[in-house]
């Protein structure tokens, strides 16, 4: 067989010869306009000419600091077109840590959203590594700025060969990508992502029982394109001839369903908190979702009730799947079998609920005190992930607990059941252990927040003289119910569906729960804030 | 990244843990019997233990003489398992070449159903390479047979180790099967088949624009496991944890119509005779084929008329698919593209007739006399390809002119049109040269297979004085018609679709048209036998 390096670049070319009719649907901060692949592979072509014009070597990192449009979509091509390396930036990071990003990856090149450049100006003597700065907007002339050199990208592009020719014969395990985990500690960790990865990855997307992405839908990731490449999405839809919708900066609920309606959006992607939002936004408005063929929820588990909410009163199919930054990050997809369409609702919904199970491509196994867990659905054990899309080292640290053996240690606590399905239980610093038994604060929060009062819950441990450690429920009330609802209340609803030492020893109510830049929860900061309110014995924003 | 090599045992062993309860339902010499994919990999892993004890060395080649059942699945992923080549030997091939292609494969063991035992047995002088017989058998106990030493398929598999640990570190491009071309002239070729190119070619038979295979299907390949590894949808649905029906040595269309209705197909692949016999049968007789997405047809040319018959009629759907033997063999599949949805039934059903277009994962371009084709749906060229699955030599050959620069020239001549649809105009062989200018064989005989009075049609050149070659058209007609439709008939049915030189100079009817033994027409064959004919202007099995 020939050996034909996998590379990302090849999937920009196959749409542009077997899809230059179909579309990308970008908005910008000028509004909504519409390319064909025809376009894009042009613009992206022209962009990789223009940046080795700017001296990018093979190996460079560029970052990106931008939103979900379609010039983000040709830097994604456009960037490794170049044999660089598309380094996405989270924005939402503080600056502090966007500035360690940027050196720590020695970017060489900045891509910058217009409303994003305040923000890369503040830090501008912190981040000289960077040569040159290229500006991503819809206005004619470049504004006064303290960046130097800053290049408009439009004006790069109006100069670059639209006939530039990829390379076919890379090293398929160069790198391609690379993005920063959203750290809950420390600093930021880098996860670089090859062409092999990328291309492997995207396959998976493809899959009837994965994305099930293909040339009839209509993509709109909502997770941002700053963020494990917006999982995967805009790479595996460019390669198949999806229509994509990039939503833009700073959208809301509302726009995301006039996009939906407007578009015939089939398959969304984004994290629990975007559909929330969208959740209320459909119940008060209206809107005609029917288009949807389902929405792809990660980044955290999915609440049962939300999945419900969705399902029932929508008529919107809701799809579960997990991963990380370092895993690509789709290695778990939550399905139904064949053989178990015939359960009830209830029963089917408890089985989605969980994570799933492994896409085809990756390999696990579950660690447990002593050795590999049995897959009864009851041990506990940490997952442990291997595959061509999975992560095996930090850039730039020499060794790291994460690594070992050849297994990315995910940090994850799961059990399995008898058909492979994983339920994350915890994360391995979450678990609370009291009086030598683990306590899962997942699985009591998913029982509070299926409470109708409930709006966000969170379970930290406090320490505990006699058990070691002891759970806390740190909650926050629907509008209306606060005030109304007791600690007792709440310790009531959960005593019949725990056994009596899960209860938590005390409730808190709270304003709203600390998060990260990405919308997860962010416990580290909210168990020393719990920790300290009962050092103090104050009140921490308590209701 | 992780770069954790792509292997065909991965696949077993995904099956093994994610769908243990899905199952392979098979038909061998005594009857249906059906497996769990717990059994068949605890079985898969015993075989390859097995092949080790008797001495199977990493590399050796081990064939298979079988029909598609679910030892020959075992095969699949035993002979690999073993670190073997898993050698697929086409059983309808002559004596001659059956051991001119054991010996060129250098086989050291070959395992074989107990109906071809008989051939190998009149063959064994000639293949004294071959250490091990080993018998595919329903019966217990050994027959008499001068194969020494002759091995019992099931007793092996007693004695095996259902522990037997794959070896995960191989590396990718490692040979794990072979199979040879059914030559039309000269030698069988062989292509080799690398764990990473059937790897990858499962994943595009996963994609919803490819092969769609999914754990909720239940495929039944027609086409041999003997013929590029059936398709390689045996491999493809393992991974995918797709029930599967292996229909068994000697099959009917009444038996393959059966097993559609009894155990739910829902897709099934074979080659046009295939389909032409299953045709005739649910046109006879009561069947609810309800169960069908689809129906993959590949191998040569689905003629309109058939897939039209399939759908009218039978409200079956008919993908229309292109490959080879060199290339795994999914490369190229026929669908409407979502914005041609809105064409006519006609506008469709001629699109579909053509092959399509490409899978991700593979290039093309085709080579006209003066370099690229326009894709202009016009001009001819020969169709070069590049990609994983693609083979890059014959093996044990030093070179040959079907591999050059990095491509494989696949000998079809096709155009190529706006939306990158490739249909295929003729071989590079058969192409008809008259007075400088080409006619495509297969233009006249799809225009003649229309004819509501033929059943099959071959248009083949003869030389000619003035003009180099000129089209001879060979026709069977139907029963009924016979005698009753001349030669005139065909031509005046010609004259309105074709350049007037177009038309064949004679038309000859005949009983049956010269196949392969894979259903393919015997061109090369059918032409010495056309020369023959005007050479000694006797009659060729005319009527």
């Amino acid at each position: 067989m020939m050996n034909v390096p996998l590379r990302v670049t090849a999937m920009m070319e196959h749409a542009e010869r077997f899809f230059p009719k179909k579309t990308v649907v970008s908005r910008t901060a000028s509004g909504i306009r519409t390319f064909t692949y025809r376009e894009i592979a042009n613009r992206t072509r022209r962009l990789s000419s223009a940046l080795k014009k700017l001296g990018v070597q093979k190996g460079d990192k560029v970052g990106t600091l931008a939103w979900n449009h379609h010039r983000h979509l040709e830097a994604y091509f456009g960037i490794p077109g170049a044999e660089a390396v598309l380094h996405t930036i989270n924005i939402r990071l503080s600056p502090a840590h966007i500035a360690y990003i940027i050196n720590h990856a020695e970017d060489k090149v900045l891509l910058i959203d217009q409303d994003i450049l305040p923000l890369i100006e503040a830090i501008r003597d912190e981040i000289s590594g960077v040569h040159s700065f290229i500006l991503m907007t819809d206005e004619p002339e470049l504004p006064d700025s303290p960046l130097k050199p800053l290049y408009h990208y439009e004006a790069l592009l109006d100069e670059g060969d639209p006939n530039f020719a990829f390379n076919p014969d890379i090293d398929e395990n160069e790198p391609a990508g690379m993005c920063y985990t959203s750290a809950t500690t420390g600093n930021p960790k880098g996860v670089v992502y090859s062409h092999r990865g990328i291309v492997l990855h995207s396959m998976a997307l493809g899959h009837v029982d994965g994305g099930s992405v293909s040339e009839s839908d209509i993509c709109m990731p909502v997770v941002p394109m700053f963020h494990v490449n917006a999982w995967g999405l805009p790479f595996a839809a460019v390669w198949f001839g999806t229509t994509q919708v990039l939503p833009g900066p700073q959208f809301t609920p509302k726009l995301l369903a006039d996009l939906i309606e407007q578009e015939n959006v089939t398959i969304t992607a984004g994290v629990p908190t975007i559909w929330l939002g969208l959740l209320k936004e459909l119940d008060e408005g209206k809107y005609d979702t029917s288009s949807l063929r389902y929405v792809l929820c990660g980044g955290s588990a999915a609440p049962k009730g939300l999945i419900q909410a969705f399902e029932s009163r929508h008529n919107i199919p809701f799809a579960h799947a997990y991963g990380m930054t370092e895993t690509s990050p789709l290695v778990v997809f939550s399905r139904i079998k064949s053989y178990q369409q015939d359960l009830s609702d209830e029963e089917k919904l408890n089985i989605r609920a969980k994570q799933g199970y492994l896409v085809p491509g990756v390999e696990m196994k579950v660690q447990g005190a002593n050795g590999e867990v049995k897959w009864d659905g009851n041990e506990m054990g940490e997952l442990l992930l291997r595959g061509n899309w999975i992560a095996d080292e930090y850039y730039g640290e020499e060794q790291s607990a994460s690594f070992t053996d050849g297994w990315l240690h995910t940090g994850d606590v799961v059990t399995v059941d008898g058909e492979g399905t994983i339920k994350i239980v915890d994360r391995t610093k979450d678990l609370i252990k009291s009086g030598g038994e683990w306590i899962s604060s997942v699985d009591l929060e998913n029982a509070l927040i299926a409470h109708e009062d409930i709006f966000e819950a969170c379970v930290v441990a406090v320490p505990d003289p006699e058990w070691q450690e002891r759970p806390i429920a740190c909650v926050v009330l629907k509008e209306e119910a606060r005030g109304k609802v007791t600690k007792e209340d709440i310790k009531e609803y959960l005593k019949p569906q725990f056994a009596k030492w899960w209860i938590p020893d005390d409730v808190l109510f709270m304003d709203e729960i600390p998060k990260t830049s990405v919308g997860k929860f962010l416990k580290r900061a909210l168990r020393d804030q719990v920790r300290d309110h009962y050092a103090s014995e104050g009140t921490v924003e308590t209701k």
